[in-house]
């Protein structure tokens, strides 16, 4: 059977996610279910599909990713699977899967999951996402749960782009996690064009403030009180203390706009 | 072997269900545990029970279900295993299990499990749920694990019933979800009982604050900034609003008093 | 295989835990996984390593313990392999491993994890911790994920000791649960040796506040606005009341330093 890998927005306070682990056990007994995280915020179809992208470098070869990121849900938004190298990947058609599928190798083939008779209007990770998802990890195929639809009408979506410019870099905020690092929607080569990759120090600016932060590998270096930046485990820049927490510092929340500038540009 | 569905008021963030976990693993290796969830406010009894009905739905036929919400552990309060259809369930004798066992088809035979030597007096999800659980899930029978006692001694426990009348229908906030969606203890029966349902709009009212909501299908139906009333996919009424908390804009809280009125009532 | 039993402090809210289970599913599908916690404070590896030591208690004999609490992550602290009993231990050399260790029957052999080619600065769980444990759990043996080490050079950790004289018992607070229970670093020993397990009541003390706490050996009999101690479920002196929270009435938090005295002392 194949593992599922399953990521989705509904928390863990309510039942939802226990209720599609059990749909899932239902069909197909036995399968394996990895909850990749359910911490997405609430709507956050973006977040959903960078951590899903990222994940599947690390996740089995031949996954069923399963992911729910849906405020369009009973509307005309299309269920779909999808086959990415070995992997099949079951959600929303708005963008959720597609950076996971790119990071796959690309949407191969792609089919359209029928609304089951009886489907709810409000949850249908339990009544359409689970059910095509468990009969994939249970060995049927994609035009077993849909019909062919052409995967170039599939919903796209891309991370976000930082401007760059020789001596600054403007970028979004794209997470904090419960360390308080800070991740930025930038990778190490937009500070290499923005010649700010030797510096040994830069400014970080939001808002009205402005703080200085200094390039650093690991948490355990930067000495108290100071803040960093650093390329985090998914290949973002990050901006962090050690052992406290850089977003309540700089009061930085996922969605603001960051500024990394060298000492005097502007 | 039969698959556990674990419903609990534990929490994730202490490691109560994690030790649950590690005896089942202990007893019935490689038993499938399935975290139906186990964010149920504490000592919410009539919650996890009308959570765990409401999964006994979707869950594996030949389910053991493993429920703790339990305040009177310690006391003279009895521990049970019920059969109900295909499936069993396990927990306090507080009322808990009632419901799901009536959705699975009624008490075919109880047993009282007895405390193990040596149990605790605070944490008998650990010592005493858990390993009975463990047990049937890997095909002792109920009288493996207790003696049989009259299923007519069971505590019983029903949802709160609406106060239905011609053009209001009065009833008590069941639960909020992640979303800010606020479940109500009615169904769509008693709005049709209280002649609101061919209404387009109903009026909430709750302590001194009122409200217009209309009807809706589906959340992305929902005008911004208005409320709406739907069937929920457990079959409650719920108001909630589009990509928007109902509950932190309409100040509603479990157990919560509202009435839904035709405009001018009363 | 070997059954995996994981703790950490990287919560529930990022995919941090979901990305080590799709790195261990990659390397031993199949493996069963059971999380003990993951809402260990951030850094806190006293907390660890206390909840891993009582846990070993009830995990199969077999278990691989897969454990981060790893603010040193990146910096020269080695990570480890242990043997214990029959059990294993993965994590860092900080002593999260030590007390578990100690109750599985002490370190009969340790090795030293290397860091694989590309591993990031600061996610051992993903890319040191979690494929050793897969490892182990596949059936490799301690000398095939590293090289032996001498178990005298382990870093050690041992639980803060209470300060005990006759009619008084000082202590730290340990823990806080989610049904606010204050959990002491004090056993029902240390109270018998400062006279004080045949009081029927003591008095709390803490800063400048003090209330009186009776003895108690469950909740349901602890009266409605009273504070109890009692001995919970791991062993240790923990402060409660009946369905409410202590640690906020009384306004405490782990590290907070406790009295127990007997009423009129010093």
């Amino acid at each position: 059977m194949r593992p599922l890998v399953f990521l989705s927005d509904y928390g863990l306070d309510d039942e939802f996610v226990g209720v599609c682990h059990a749909v899932v056990a239902r069909i197909a007994p036995g399968a394996a279910v990895i909850d990749l995280t359910h911490g997405i915020p609430p709507h956050d179809v973006l977040r959903g599909a960078l951590v899903l992208a990222e994940a599947s470098r690390h996740a089995p070869e031949n996954a069923v990713y399963l992911a729910v990121v849906d405020p369009g849900v009973g509307t005309e938004r299309r269920g779909v699977a999808l086959e990415a190298g070995m992997s099949l990947l079951v959600g929303p058609d708005n963008g959720l899967l597609w950076p996971a599928a790119e990071a796959l190798g690309g949407v191969r083939a792609a089919v359209e999951i029928p609304l089951p008779p009886g489907a709810s209007a409000t949850f249908h990770g339990r009544d359409v996402f689970a059910p095509a998802a468990a009969r994939l990890s249970g060995g049927e195929g994609l035009t077993d749960v849909g019909a062919a639809v052409d995967p170039s009408t599939l919903a796209r979506l891309e991370p976000p782009s930082p401007e760059v410019r020789s001596g600054m870099l403007r970028c979004a905020v794209l997470a904090v996690d419960r360390f308080g690092n800070v991740q930025l929607a930038a990778r190490v080569e937009h500070l290499e064009r923005a010649e700010l990759d030797r510096a040994p120090q830069v400014e970080l600016r939001s808002g009205l403030r402005a703080a200085p932060v200094r390039r650093a590998r690991t948490f355990a270096e930067i000495p108290e009180g100071e803040h960093a930046i650093l390329v985090d485990s998914a290949g973002w820049l990050a901006v962090v203390r050690n052992r406290a927490s850089a977003a309540e510092a700089l009061r930085l929340a996922p969605g603001d706009d960051v500024v990394l500038a060298a000492p005097g540009f502007g």
